[in-house]
């Protein structure tokens, strides 16, 4: 079913994207992927983004350098901040400032020389209880931004920020993925993943992960260290 | 008048944003400068954008390098793309895909970081009928997505947008920051400057600079090679 259309896939090398590019390609787009190094402590997703797009066969992988570890802010970019082992009350200390506007915009970039309209982002609803920018209110804003913000929507071409996460429970997104084929294996999503993408078990990122696939009832190939 | 408050303001090293940073600080603003390395022609731009925000007194200048270059589709990033020295119809082939997008995004999270609420941009008239993230209804629009992008927007802070130079001809702009003791013999406008900053004189950007100072009646400082 493929529709012969372009689309850019934000690629974090975690399950979310993973599974949003098995979604991506699901709708016959030919998909792009970009991953973005902003000095995350998490280095090892860049190298697993980097392989996923590759085996899940991306038609080109960028990675983008960022300077948001100069601005700092965060626990993910600040290594003065320790990441939570639990879930506080509140927008977590995880939160990047204006990360998926910056993200989003830089895709939209790439989009408009490319001759693509379509946007994948793998946000989703228990993101969004907590960081602004995975909120639906911020993805529609945005689309409607990037129909003003660039020459292709200037002339009448309108931009589609997909997010077919955005509902989804996290057990609901790996029962998607494992049916689309994902190989979660080779997916990471530990915010302080050790040089071999082995995860810590105790972040946020990593208990919600092990809860969706027991809530799945999927076996969770994750590699803990 | 100093109001204590931070505001970023995009420099460039250019007329506009010089005189945009003049009038910042004129509004009693404590000024932080943000200039982008994205792979431009006009290197030197940023040589003067360091100097000049020295100059003024900017209370920190930061460098932010983007690979706008890696995506091409402009004159000022793809060398295979010449500068245009003469003004075409619609959108000119110097527009930089999503480019305000882009750099009013790292902005927004700078800002954030240093609890500033206020972001300046020199857009202007005379720009905005050309590129589409130059116009009032795109910096409208990114206001709207900067409050419900961050936590301060979710906390009920909300984001300004400043657009001094929006409705201003490049003669007004001339005036206003001659006014406020702008030393344009400083900024470089030039798409195609030399190493020494000196401009060449033909191209639209210089073209535009020199009217200006035509009109506004005020010596032009510019060094030209």
């Amino acid at each position: 079913m493929a529709n012969h259309a372009k689309a850019i896939v934000l690629l974090s090398g975690g399950l979310d994207s993973a599974t949003t590019l098995a979604i991506a390609q699901q709708q016959g787009f030919d998909c792009y992927t970009l991953s973005f190094d902003y000095g995350q402590r998490h280095r090892s997703e860049l190298e697993a983004a980097r392989c996923y797009a590759a085996y899940a066969g991306s038609i080109e992988h960028r990675v983008m350098r960022l300077d948001l570890d100069a601005t700092g802010g965060s626990a993910l970019t600040d290594t003065a901040i320790p990441v939570p082992e639990s879930a506080g009350d509140g927008i977590p200390v995880t939160y990047v400032p204006a990360r998926n506007t910056v993200f989003l915009a830089l895709a939209l970039g790439w989009a408009e020389v490319l001759g693509s309209t379509d946007l994948f982002i793998g946000v989703n609803a228990v993101d969004y209880s907590g960081y602004p920018d995975c909120r639906p209110e911020f993805i529609n804003k945005f689309q409607e931004l990037a129909n003003l913000a660039t020459k292709a929507g200037v002339e009448g071409i309108k931009f589609h920020i997909h997010t077919p996460l955005i509902d989804l429970s996290k057990a609901d997104i790996v029962r998607t993925g494992t049916r689309l084929g994902v190989d979660y294996s080779q997916t990471v999503s530990c915010y302080q993943a050790d040089e071999q993408g082995r995860a810590c078990g105790v972040c946020d990122s990593c208990r919600l992960r092990r809860a969706g696939f027991e809530q799945a009832g999927v076996p969770d190939p994750t590699r803990y260290r």
